[in-house]
C-alpha cells in the first residue's frame, strides 16, 4: 500500500438489506480516517442514501480513487474488478455471497476488515484478464469467458485452435476459457484443473462434450486462442464472467488472449491462495 | 541459432541396430560441415566404433559443445536434456521411440534433419525443469518427478502442501508433479490437464487416489511444493523422469520447485507445440 | 422372429428428401412379401404420399402391427421405441442421423436391410426404460431423463436420493439419469460410464457440477430414485429422451424408476452391442 | 434368518490386541445362546486361546456352520466371504479397519452387534462374485480382480475384449474389474462409477492409462470379458481382492465373468447400501 486512503468507492450486491449495516460502519471508519466515500446513483438509490459530508454522489470515474470496496458475492466483486481494470485501483471485497472466492473478508468480520483497509494493512495482488474479441466488440473477463448453446436449440458444435492448429472440436453444451482466478468457477464443473493465482496461462474446457476424450488444455500466455462455431445453423451465446455480452453466429470465430496485470485485488496481509482454497473448498483430494 | 556447429555430441537408445545407419549419415553430414562428432565410451562400445578423423572419444564435458543429437525415445531425449541442463547446449532429437513428443524429426527424416541442424535451420526452446530436494540429494527433472508405492507394500498415504497449507492428502498408488513438457506423460494418465510449452507452472496429480475427488492442481512458478509421506510404515520410491533416484521414508517430506530455462530443445524452424500435439495425440476432444 | 410380417409402420426424420428413395424401396420389398405399409397423416403429408394398394393411412394404433421401421437419427428411433413401448412391436432402424447408435443398418444398406427384415433375419433385443413421475404426469424414457436449468436463470441446485438417503447435492447445470442404451448419450458428456446393453441398472450424473467431486452412480433396478429441486427460486426443465415434457418447481421432487423390457429393438442377426460400440465410438481407451 | 445359531466361526485381522476383547464378549454371547464358536489353528495361536467348552478348534470346513464373524477391515471380511462363497453361510462383519465398507457394525458397537446376530436380527444380502480363469487356475473375487505391471518393469500394454471385439487397449499401470461391492474400492481410484449393490454388471477401468480417453465400461452379467497382455516382453501381476494369485505372461489372456449369488453378507435389519455410502463416503457430489 502506497499512501493513505482519501477517496473510496463502493459496490454492493442486489440485496441492500444485507449490506446496509456494513455501509453505515464503512462510513464511520472512513470519516474517522478523514476519507470520503463515493457512491454512484444506483447505489445511492438502492440504499436510500443521499449525499452528506463524507458521502458523495459520483459517476464513478476512477480519477482520484484510492480503493474500491465490494460487498457481495463473486458477481459483485468481478464487476468492481472489471470496472477498475488496468487502473491500479485495488478492490477490497467482503463476502456476502455463497462462495466468495475473491473476497478477503467474511461478512461477520466486515468492520475489522474496513479498519485494516484504512490502516493500509493489505497487499495488492495483480490478476490477469482474458481479452475477448468477437464481431466488432471487445471485452475483458477477470474470471472466464464462456460460450453456451442457446435454449431450445440443438447441441453446439464448437472447435478451438491456436494459430492454424485446430486442437479440439466436439458437439457440446459449450466451452469455457478461464484465468487462474476463474479456474475454481465454471472450469471446475468441466473437469478442468485448479490453477493457483500466479500461474501464467489460461485453461480451456468443454461443457458437457459428447466425447470419450475431453481433456482440459492450459494455453500459454503468449498464445492467441480462437474459438469457432462450427454449426451450420445455430448461434451460441457468449458470456463474460457469467454475464451475456454477444452471440457468435454459425461459421464465425472469436479470439481470446491472456492480458497480464489487469485486476488489482486487495488482500489482508499474509493471506494466500492456498489458505483460501482450503477454507472454501477443503482439500483437493481426501480419503473417505 | 548463433554460430556454426564445430562440435556435436550424441546419445542413442538401447537398440544400436536401429540407430546405426543414422549415425553413419550424421558423421557424413558433420564432416561435410567441418564439424567433429564426440561420443562417450559407452556409445562407442554400443555402436562398435573407434575414433577416426571427425569422430572423437569424449568424457562428454560440455565445454566447447555446440549441439547434442539424441536418437531415441523420450527417455534418451530427456537424458540428453538433463545432461546439458543449464548449459545452453541445444538438444536436437530424432524419434526412434513410440511417441517421441520431444523429438523434432521422425526417424525416416533423420538425414534431412541433420542437414537442417548443421545449416542452423532450427530454433531453441527453453524448457523449465523441476528441482527435487530429498534427504541430502538434489535432482533436476525435465518431465516429471513421481512418487510410487513400493511393490508388495500397502497403498501409499501421501499429502502435498504449499507453505503451511496442506492441500491434498489421500491413500493412493502415488503422485506426479510435471512440467508443461511432462504434462503429456504420466500426468495425463492421472486425469491432469495438457499444458502448452510456455505455461509458467507445474501440475500435481495423484496416481489412482482412493477418493471421490482428486482434481489436478497447477502450482505457480514461485511456489515451493512439499510432498509428505504420511504413512507410518511404508517408504515410497521417488523417480525423476521415470528413473528411480531415491526413497522417501515414512513421515518425511521432499520439496519440489519450478526452475526456469534449464533445458534447451532444438526445433525445426516453424514447428509449434500445437502441431506436435495434433500429430502425436490427435484432437484433445473429438466427436465420435 | 415369430411369424411373417403382414403389417409394417414407418417413422422418418424431418428431412423427407433424404429418406424418400428408401421409402420407395421399402414399399417394393413389402409388396413382394404381401405386406402392407401403414403411415400416419403426418408421414403421408411429409412425403407427399396418398394411400394406394399396399400403402395405408393409419392412426398408428399398434393393433395388428408386426414391425415398425424407423428411418432417421436417434431422435426418430427413440420416438418409434416409445410409441411401441410395452407392446412387443419391434423397431427396425436405419441410420439417417450422425451417430445412430440404435440403428441396425446404415443408410447405404437400407434396401438389403429391408429384405432381411421381411425374411425374418433379425433378433429382438428388449430394452429397459425409465419411468418418470413428476407432478401428475408420467413419462417413459428409452435413453434418458434430464433436468436442466432454465435459460437466463441462475445455476440449478439439485439433489438426488434413494429412499431417505440424499446421496448427492450440488449447484450445476442439470442432471441426467440414463438407461444402458442412453449411457452413450448425454451421460457420456458428464463423465458417466458406458453401460453395455444387458446391464440391469440406471446411471445418474450431474451436468457441469460446481464441485471437486462428482462421480456417476449406477442405481440398482429395484431402487426408486428421487430428484429434488433444492433451489428457493428457480424451476428446472425436465426432458425425456431430449424432448421437454414439464418443469420441476422449486422445492419439488420427481421420481425415476427402472422398468424392464419396454422397448423392442430389432437387430440384424449376429450383431452385438460391442461391435456397435467399436464402429460408432472406436476404442474406449487407446494409446496416442 | 432361518434358524437359531448353533455353530459360529471367526476370522480376525492381523492385530490380535485390537480384537481380543471383542472375542471374549463374542464367546460370552455365544455361550448364553447355547452356541459354540469354532476357530482354526491360526486364529487360536494368534489370540493365544485353547479349546474350552464353547470354544472349539476346527479345520473350518463349512459343514454345520450357521454364521461366520469377521473382525477386521475389508481384507479380513473379503477373506471370510471368499471362504464361504457359494455355501450360504452368512458373514457378519465388525469394522476394525479404516473404511470397512462391508462391515455392518463399527467396533464400538461390537457387543450389541453380536447380540443382534444371535437374536437373528439381521438380513442376508447375496453378493455376486467375479470368476477369473488364468492359465490352469481359477479364482473367485468378491471385490475385484486387478492386473498390475511389475515393479521396475516397463509400463503395461493391456487390452480387453468381449467376444471378438477388442474394446480398449492402452499402455497403463494396470486394469481393474470390479463387482458392485468392489466399485467403491480400486475402481473408484480409476475414475470408475459407484455401483449400488443390486446392479447386475461388472465394471472395467484402466489404472493410469496413457490416453486422453479412458472411460469405464460396465459389462453385462452374461458377457465374458477377456483381458489380454499385449506386451512383447513383460508379465503382469494378477491379484484377486488385492492379493496376488498369478502372473499373466506376454501375449496371453485371462477371462473374467460375473457369477451371481456367491457371497452372503449379514446386515443389521434395515440398513441399506445408500446409508453406508453416506456414512463412509459422504455425498457423491457436494457443493464447496
Amino acid at each position: 500500500m502506497t499512501g493513505p486512503i482519501r477517496v473510496a468507492t463502493l459496490f454492493t450486491h442486489r440485496r441492500p438489506e444485507e449490506t446496509g449495516p456494513a455501509i453505515a460502519r464503512l462510513l464511520l471508519v472512513a470519516r474517522r480516517s478523514g476519507a470520503v466515500l463515493r457512491l454512484d446513483a444506483e447505489e445511492m438509490r438502492k440504499h436510500k442514501l443521499t449525499p452528506t459530508p463524507g458521502l458523495e454522489l459520483t459517476a464513478l470515474s476512477d480519477s482520484g480513487v484510492d480503493i474500491c470496496f465490494a460487498l457481495g458475492g463473486d458477481g459483485t466483486i468481478l464487476h468492481a474488478l472489471r470496472t477498475y481494470a488496468g487502473t491500479g485501483v485495488p478492490v477490497f471485497a467482503v463476502n456476502y455471497g455463497e462462495i466468495g472466492f475473491l473476497a478477503t473478508v467474511e461478512r461477520e468480520d466486515a468492520e475489522k476488515g474496513f479498519e485494516r483497509a484504512f490502516a493500509g494493512d493489505y497487499e495488492v495482488l495483480a490478476l490477469p484478464a482474458i481479452e475477448v474479441t468477437c464481431g466488432g466488440g471487445r471485452w475483458l473477463a477477470i474470471n472466464d469467458v464462456s460460450m453456451h448453446r442457446q435454449p431450445g436449440k440443438r447441441v453446439a458444435d464448437l472447435a478451438y485452435a491456436v494459430g492454424k492448429d485446430e486442437i479440439g472440436r466436439v458437439r457440446c453444451d459449450g466451452l469455457v476459457v478461464a484465468t487462474p482466478a476463474g479456474s475454481t468457477g465454471y472450469n471446475l464443473a468441466n473437469g478442468g484443473p485448479v490453477m493457483a493465482w500466479g500461474v501464467a496461462g489460461i485453461v480451456v474446457s468443454f461443457i458437457a462434450p459428447h466425447s470419450l476424450a475431453a481433456r482440459a488444455l492450459v494455453v500459454a500466455p503468449t498464445d492467441v486462442l480462437s474459438v469457432l462455431n462450427r454449426s451450420q445453423e445455430e448461434e451460441v451465446d457468449v458470456a463474460v464472467d457469467g454475464r451475456p455480452v454477444c452471440t457468435l453466429p454459425p461459421d464465425k470465430e472469436l479470439t481470446v488472449r491472456f492480458v497480464n496485470g489487469q485486476g488489482s485485488l486487495a488482500q489482508l496481509t499474509g493471506t494466500t491462495f492456498y489458505q483460501r482454497l482450503r477454507v472454501k473448498f477443503g482439500r483437493l483430494a481426501t480419503a473417505p
